[in-house]
């Protein structure tokens, strides 16, 4: 958690780890349910903390659930940074994105499940990963590579369209292909040509670890 | 509701009537909290009606929700074909609906509150918008207008934008304009070239009533 650096004291290292523990068992409830109704005192207890110490953390449990959420898509972002940061061009590095969270989702299941029953409200939001893809949105729109007007309309569709790949592969068991399909209609829709939008999404992906 | 087809007996009418209100007691519920975690005691009690009668029309809770959902997107269906059925070019019908979802979200904020919380878990349903774009997405992939390989990720593409897009609508009050910006995306996306995606995104909308 970026917010928490270096505790020092064991007061305070206490304090990030209780802080810790609530955001994992709020990950597991929304990963088992999509749904954040659980009573703070469930969650103290999934958290193993005490049910006081919730409120040194956060003001409410929307808050709490809204850090979950936000936590787990920051974790998937880093991942897929690390797997296509040395990626130049920003129409590959969405395709490769595209491909890579589906790539992922058996791997991470628990991140899944949060971003397709949770992550299109966040797909506006100031972490994770909607503001690493407006960042390549727009570098992509002032170089001329993408032929898009305003980058949130298009991070919409984008966001969307994964969030639906991953439903869709909750209900059918998808392959890479399926990936690779979805990249194509993502670089499509920002201004690729199709051959050439057919080629990027279907080059050789970066070795997950 | 089509499966409750002209009840004749008062005991039908009245089975049927009990059936209406336990569905729009869970329609208000989605679109006020989006979490279907309600008690049976609480839909009924909503519902004015016997928490006894729940049972003899759903089996369980999330029943009741998915046919609430359902429901209200086939509302939502109905609303858009009757606006755009005398379009005959796939390409304009859906970037017609994709538009209209939008200008309707104003005039029907329970039904977008739905959609918007819950319509992706529904994208690949049997019932409402779905069914639809899956019959449009063939006809424009067999009639060569549209370049698609698999319609049902191309109908994932198509609905998690436009929810994307309802989403953004929620946090940024978005104007007319922006659906048009969507429907381009994703005219593109299904392979139209430019020019005439911008063309067919831009035409004059059917009059909505």
């Amino acid at each position: 958690m970026s917010d928490v650096a270096a505790p020092v004291s064991r007061f305070e290292r206490r304090r990030a780890n209780t802080r810790r523990a609530l955001i994992a068992a709020a990950r597991q409830i929304l990963a088992e349910t999509g749904e954040s109704t659980a009573s703070i005192q469930q969650i103290a207890e999934r958290a193993d903390v005490g049910f006081g110490s919730f409120y040194n953390h956060f003001e409410t449990k929307t808050a709490l659930f809204d850090a979950a959420v936000a936590d787990a898509l920051e974790e998937l972002g880093r991942l897929i940074d690390e797997l296509t940061g040395t990626i130049e061009d920003p129409a590959e590095v969405f395709a490769a994105s595209v491909r890579l969270t589906l790539q992922l989702s058996a791997r991470h299941p628990q991140i899944t499940q949060i971003l397709r029953l949770r992550g299109l409200q966040h797909v506006h939001s100031e972490t994770g990963l909607a503001p690493r893809a407006l960042r390549d949105l727009a570098r992509g729109r002032d170089s001329g590579r993408f032929q898009i007007d305003d980058p949130m309309i298009a991070l919409s569709a984008i966001g969307g369209a994964i969030i639906g790949l991953l439903q869709l592969n909750a209900v059918a068991d998808l392959d890479a292909r399926a990936g690779e399909q979805m990249a194509e209609l993502i670089l499509r829709m920002l201004g690729l040509p199709q051959d050439e939008a057919h080629a990027i999404a279907t080059r050789p992906l970066p070795d997950v670890p």
